[in-house]
């Protein structure tokens, strides 16, 4: 494992200093060059924790392959049959598609990544096995979470609970879902599925909750129902989306927004510019952890996306409206301690002890870094240089 | 100037051919090349007309000054008030920092500007003087059109409507104005002031107009009724932003883009991602011109923006939710020939006679330049090539 000291960085926008690393892990910040350490010079960079892509559909990604002309229905079951479609017709392949990804992702300065990876009565868990292939390989690049997720529906595809059980055997790290209501039209026997199988395999959720206002918000409260009936604290329950936070009702949405923080459940938002979203600096204020990502990039739902989570921090802010400096920090946080917290990471930060995971980047504060976007970022992953310039530092099919 | 064939470019994405320019303008599409005519070899990259930036605020970017750190209070006023004292402060140049942004601007591939120009008691015309100094040192790199803006209101600061008119004398291409209603809390008043002093000096007008909702098309209305009653016809009137086309009454917002469209009134939207915005395709389907820009960037209101109009393509794809890939390049036309008729240029696109304002770029489709936001264009103004990497060929201050 590397030793090394990071000379003439900037942790956070602070002053300069230095960072040891022993074996992949911070062991000084400051203080005297150790005699005989091999020594990187950082030119004064500002230095941040790793970027944490908190939210990904690695295994249907199009990246690297010819381009897709969309034409997909405007409903959501339209773009989820012609996925599901897809996958056999262009030929995505879940393993060497999740590995093309971890390479953009890394590239941008990402060391943490949860993907969600479909579970379905067509692909059944072969897209579950490809990423864990992924996973595997890419162990020294990348911390990976692996979410079986129910793209299709749970109930109304019989076959899928099942194959969402093979799933979590297999070693998925938490159980996925989506719309209880919209989407199965029963939210009773889909909650209770998910929490049944999370509970069953001792792992946690991740919701996907698209449904936007008062359905939403009746979604959400069944979640949050079930998560303190079952003691499932400490951000094992994630609710990615949350779009019904997003609602006029502003008292509505402060009451969830208390609710969600006293259980301790964690929302994911990506700052969707063209759907109503979850108020990120109130809903931080009101204690509840958030985590953002990518979600899908450059596939059968659109062409969007290239997985820098730091262009996320931008987005966030934007769509938030956040124009002070200490704003767009907050918005840079969701996408660094946010995330790492939502997915129950403690491992992690620019404190003694954790983990090398740092981004090197040009900046003369952290809002500058955020607003101009640079390329030449140096990524660190438990001490090993994984990415510069925009680029991974190893090959993918 | 310029006589040259660029070869093996596909313009707007469609079947590789070549373009011949003759003294700046294009003399054929395909076609053998001339003898002795200069070769450009376009090695097959795609081909757009010059990238229209059809609203920015160029006499009070930051942009190439020491970092700003904001901490300005959340008002319209406050900020207003804190931008008028900080120009002072912080020595904001406008003859310096609008050439700072055109040549930003133009690295990205752009050939044409509209930029609002603070007129008020305190900088009186002096930035409209300092944006003139860059028009006319930069006519080579940009055709630009300078619309004399009362950014601190009109009315309600006495001496403000001389120095509009003042500023129309000293050749200010169009009148601006600032929400009728909320700004100078006398939408007549304000409304008379602006089209008077667009009759006076036979030119045309365009008003920034964030009034939300109702009152928003309160406002629009009564522009709506000036431009017909005054027979200004053709796009000489522009409402900048029309936030109130984003309100959630369709039939209203139907009613208004009729209006629009047969009082042959342009719009223009940024897709700004947190404030409701026109919707895209209804606008366009309605008949209404569409034109986008990058608005304020890096100023004393918000660190956002690096001028890349191409980027604001993929924004208002994202912000209204265009997936399809002949809607993604509805968004871009927006970016091209929407800001060119927005700003009454009808001496432009890649047709014979027109001048040679082209960028050239890669990417499979128009979609994937779009999403893919490459370094690595080439823009030709009048022929000669102004812009690579995203850099201007120019120096500036």
């Amino acid at each position: 494992m590397p030793n090394l000291i990071i000379t003439n960085i900037r942790p956070h926008g602070g002053a300069e200093t230095s960072i040891t690393i022993k074996s992949g892990r911070i062991a000084a910040i400051g203080g005297p060059a150790e005699p005989g350490l091999k020594v990187f010079d950082g030119h004064g960079l500002l230095a941040i924790p790793g970027l944490v892509e908190a939210h990904a559909h690695l295994d249907k990604t199009l990246y690297g392959m010819p381009w897709y002309v969309n034409k997909v229905g405007p409903a959501l079951l339209d773009k989820i049959d012609n996925e599901r479609a897809s996958k056999r017709t262009l030929g995505i392949d879940a393993h060497r598609q999740s590995a093309r990804q971890v390479a953009l992702t890394v590239g941008h300065g990402t060391t943490h990544i949860r993907t969600h990876v479909d579970v379905d009565t067509e692909c059944g868990v072969t897209s579950i096995e490809g990423v864990m292939a992924t996973k595997a390989a890419h162990a020294d690049h990348v911390d990976m979470q692996i979410v079986a997720f129910p793209q299709s529906g749970l109930l109304r595809r019989p076959g899928t609970l099942e194959l969402m059980d093979t799933a979590m055997r297999l070693g998925a790290d938490a159980v996925g879902g989506i719309d209880p209501c919209s989407m199965d039209r029963d939210p009773k026997g889909h909650l209770d599925a998910v929490f049944g199988l999370a509970q069953r395999h001792g792992k946690g959720v991740d919701i996907h909750l698209h449904e936007p206002g008062e359905m939403g918000a009746f979604s959400m409260d069944l979640i949050i129902e079930r998560a303190k009936a079952l003691g499932m604290r400490g951000q094992s329950v994630v609710i990615s989306h949350a779009f019904c936070l997003g609602m006029p009702d502003v008292a509505a949405v402060d009451r969830l927004l208390a609710d969600l923080a006293a259980a301790e459940i964690a929302i994911l938002t990506l700052g969707t510019p063209s759907r109503p979203v979850p108020p990120l600096l109130r809903a931080r204020a009101a204690g509840v952890v958030v985590g953002t990502g990518s979600d899908g990039i450059r596939d059968t739902w659109g062409p969007y996306g290239d997985a820098d989570i730091l262009e996320r921090a931008k987005i966030l802010g934007m769509r938030n409206n956040l124009r002070h400096d200490t704003e767009v920090e907050q918005a840079l946080d969701v996408c660094t301690h946010g995330g790492a917290k939502m997915m129950g990471i403690s491992d992690y930060g620019i404190a003694i002890g954790k983990p090398a995971d740092l981004v090197l980047l040009p900046g003369s504060c952290l809002t500058e870094a955020v607003v101009s976007r640079p390329v030449d970022r140096i990524t660190f992953k438990r001490g090993r240089i994984t990415a510069r310039n925009g680029a991974a530092a190893f090959q993918v099919p």
